[in-house]
């Protein structure tokens, strides 16, 4: 049995921002299933910035993508056969095996939906890897609260709108950056107090303009002069949740920062976290989260590029303000 | 009545490294003794790196010093003359009127020392600002414990001298950085396990060699170059108390951090303090630091300058790398 695949393989470690020559589409072989595996043919693959660090060479959190190997990512998918006791043709699951048409596997590594009435595409989305890091970064990486005035960079991406919008359905002042006065306006519609567009003015200007009084909570997806506008910006006891930057994945100059000495006037407390870091209280996610979705207090809006083909380029767009909400790819 | 005293004034704010030009010693007057007050007279006086903020034109946590005005800091000195109860001739004493001769106000504002063997500029020192900076920051502000790997930078310095001896009296791993061979040599005497000398090497490369499996919390008095191989060398979880950042105290080119996207792979925590935010504790500290100075396991060492006309001199020596241990003026 020599059953294949198409998949995205990692033809050479991008140098700076990537390329599609970095990308090669061919067959991969999937292993026959055992017992207790089931085989699965995706319908949604998700592309994420993180996946940038992963092609380089480094030690970090997960280990480096391997040259000549397929990548991998978050993926839904519907079950086409099991070995496996719990499992049936056209159950719905997500896993990480994206990047690709088919996965085979043990069970395990696939995670049949809960039986909430949403999209499938939704658990990439808010109910999965991306809400989860909104959720568990603004409450407990920078322990979040009512009446907190809470700044949130790339408002419009996939997490920062999730920030946004779980602020607002807890009480909390909320102000979004975002690059361009539409995704600025859509800021301000998920219910944003203010929208920084920050290709319009240094971030920091218009940071102090939107937060007179200064800001109690950073959430951060961007650093380097987002970060320093928020050092700045600071209030005694600022809890920054530092999730992802951006503008540096792609290397260029180091950060520097003009006002990091505020961190000791100003007692700031910055916290580097991975959503993993809270699976023991996903329960608490689910519920929330499910509540916010199911009364309107928490919408989504995808930015979709059709067809495995599209996978690559998806990716790109995420560096270059491509997507407004979550960017995935429809198989 | 018209009383007054010697006392150094800020003649002219400075930009970038300060000069003896910025200082000017002349008289001012003395607010005669009321009910309730006493008048004291110095006898040593600190200088301390975070003085240089307090001379720009700028917010923090304590007012700007004002040009023209007499300068503040701390000092220890003998109660002259008291209308206060309580307070009686020959008391010693440590309050916040330094960088002067005589000083007279409210008895509130004078804090007669705790009757403990130890010499009088120890209340500048170990059981001072200086003691409890390094006590507090590091148990909580970084939440160290036994069996951690501690990185302390400018550890031949007043406040880095305590944390490395803090740091071994409760079982720690102890690196610290100085410059130069001699400052070395002493920070290796206090007991750490290894010293760091950044003159000779870039202090990344020291501290890779001295900590190969990498640091669990990191102290920072200078930022910088020495804050990027902290955040280079972070294991999981890592604590970084943000105590000072002289390296940019004088201006300069904002700091660069090459390494700053491991707060995300490694979840550092930093955070930003300053002593005050823990005078509900301060007893634990006297508790705890006398104990140690009585059974010789913090020991203390000063840079004295003589007579009041050396404070500028002394402050300015801060930034050149000028004093081992606490630097210290006698009057």
């Amino acid at each position: 049995l020599n059953d294949t695949t198409r998949a995205w393989h990692l033809k050479s470690r991008p140098t700076g921002m990537p390329t599609l020559d970095n990308f090669e589409l061919k067959d991969a072989p999937l292993a026959p299933l055992q017992d207790g595996w089931v085989r699965v043919a995706n319908s949604w693959l998700s592309v994420d910035p993180y996946m940038r660090g992963r092609m380089n060479d480094v030690r970090s959190y997960v280990p480096p993508f391997e040259i000549g190997a397929p990548l991998q990512g978050g993926a839904v998918g519907k079950v086409v056969e099991s070995k496996a006791e719990g499992f049936s043709p056209g159950d719905t699951v997500f896993h990480m095996q994206g990047w690709r048409e088919a996965a085979t596997g043990p069970s395990e590594t696939f995670n049949k939906v809960p039986p909430m009435p949403v999209e499938d595409h939704e658990w990439l989305g808010n109910l999965g890897l991306t809400g989860a890091t909104a959720y568990f970064g603004l409450l407990k990486a920078a322990e979040a609260k009512a009446g907190d005035i809470v700044f949130v960079s790339a408002a419009a991406g996939a997490v920062g709108s999730a920030v946004v919008q779980i602020g607002k359905a807890l009480g909390m002042t909320v102000i979004g950056s975002a690059g361009g006065s539409d995704k600025c306006a859509w800021v301000r519609e998920l219910g944003a107090d203010a929208a920084v567009d920050y290709k319009a003015q240094p971030v920091l200007k218009g940071l102090m303009a939107a937060a007179p009084k200064g800001i109690d909570v950073y959430f951060d997806n961007v650093g380097g002069d987002h970060l320093d506008a928020a050092l700045a910006t600071a209030r005694n006891n600022a809890r920054f949740a530092i999730c992802g930057m951006i503008d540096s994945y792609n290397g260029g100059d180091p950060a520097a920062f003009r006002y990091i000495m505020r961190m000791i006037s100003a007692r700031i407390a910055m916290k580097g976290f991975i959503y993993t870091d809270y699976l023991a209280q996903m329960g608490d996610f689910y519920r929330d989260m499910g509540g916010w979705i199911s009364n309107g207090q928490v919408v989504s809006r995808q930015t979709v590029l059709e067809g495995l083909e599209a996978t690559p380029q998806a990716f790109l767009d995420l560096f270059t303000g491509g997507n407004m909400g979550k960017m995935l790819v429809r198989i």
